[in-house]
């Protein structure tokens, strides 16, 4: 298994935690964002992913190399061929509440403020990089303010974002917590986020996902 | 079973093609995004979603209404609630590969152009309705054709995304071609994607979940 990767992406990052809680061995293959005018533009990495985004994830199928794309596709199929430790609930509701949360920060939060997007905003539409880390923090603290909603009301709500076992959605929660901090969000008014963020922040498989310990790590 | 939906909003559009194409009876509760100050914001939807975002549904469980959100959590819950009429192929490299293409809309297209976003763009930051609809074609255009170039390099596409049977890509596909549409997105170099919606729009379960088609149509 190998995981195309770059240690700061975020979606590298859910992808990372989930290989970890399942136990799997994986290689990682930096893909550097920024260097060589991203290595995601790359004609070899094109035709691993015409998107040109990380991450991407090869897993050997019928003998031979198969690559998956897009970080919450890449984990639910982990989740249906290496099913022995779940993220996902055992029953379709509660199954659909974990999704819910995951793709809060998958649909709502992250595509708005990712690198491209921010790039855009300063190279294409002149931001200044105040006014791009103002348009970071807006979206992130209003989405994070919903979350935070989300996991105060819900009475499945526990240790973690769903009872007392890491899920698919802490695996997208930590590394969204991780941006923020990059970015100076108030995260103040949160405190459900960030006392979840940190219980999972001292489990293994969240600590070797990190970005400071990948292989490609400044 | 209810579904809260906005006839024009693309992620609920995508849930009504879903619980069309499984014969599933539903009802519409329209929530209107524009007028009253936007009465997703409401106090009584808020109870249902504090996202304050279209779609939400309700179905029965266990005796009582539970309500779910986010369009693609609602659509895996009906694929496993409701499994006779599958959205999903059946083997988990195709589940991720059709999974993949309905993210690379949900993820990467529709977020950076829904209308909180553009509203943002032209109520807090001053963007003309020109600008506006430049940054809406930005990113839907250069969204659809990395999808075209995931299409068409794919064996699997058929006369639908995967294969010749509409699965939970088509059901994603087809409201951001509607969206693209309406903002004069420059469709021309994307046959296969325009190809593949003109078979969709054939199909009842399509036109049944058209805007055009909604209770609350304009």
């Amino acid at each position: 298994m190998k995981l195309y990767s770059y240690f700061r992406s975020s979606a590298s990052y859910r992808v990372r935690v989930v290989l970890n809680l399942k136990g799997l061995d994986y290689e990682t293959v930096p893909i550097h964002l920024v260097k060589n005018g991203g290595e995601q533009h790359s004609d070899s990495f094109r035709a691993i992913n015409p998107e040109e985004l990380v991450p991407a994830f090869c897993d050997m199928h019928e003998g031979r190399d198969v690559a998956l794309t897009q970080s919450l596709a890449i984990i639910e199929y982990l989740e249906e061929a290496y099913p022995e430790i779940p993220v996902l609930p055992a029953n379709a509701i509660d199954r659909a509440h974990v999704r819910s949360l995951a793709l809060s920060v998958a649909c709502e939060i992250h595509p708005v403020n990712n690198l491209r997007v921010l790039r855009y905003l300063t190279k294409d539409l002149g931001f200044t990089e105040e006014q791009k880390n103002a348009w970071y923090r807006h979206w992130c603290e209003a989405g994070m303010a919903a979350l935070e909603q989300k996991l105060a009301a819900d009475p499945r709500t526990g240790r973690f974002c769903f009872g007392d076992t890491p899920t698919l959605a802490d695996c997208c929660l930590v590394p969204q917590v991780f941006n923020a901090q990059r970015f100076n969000c108030d995260l103040s008014r949160m405190p459900t986020i960030m006392r979840i963020n940190q219980a999972c922040l001292e489990l293994n498989a969240f600590i070797k996902a990190a970005p400071a310990s990948q292989p490609d790590a400044e």
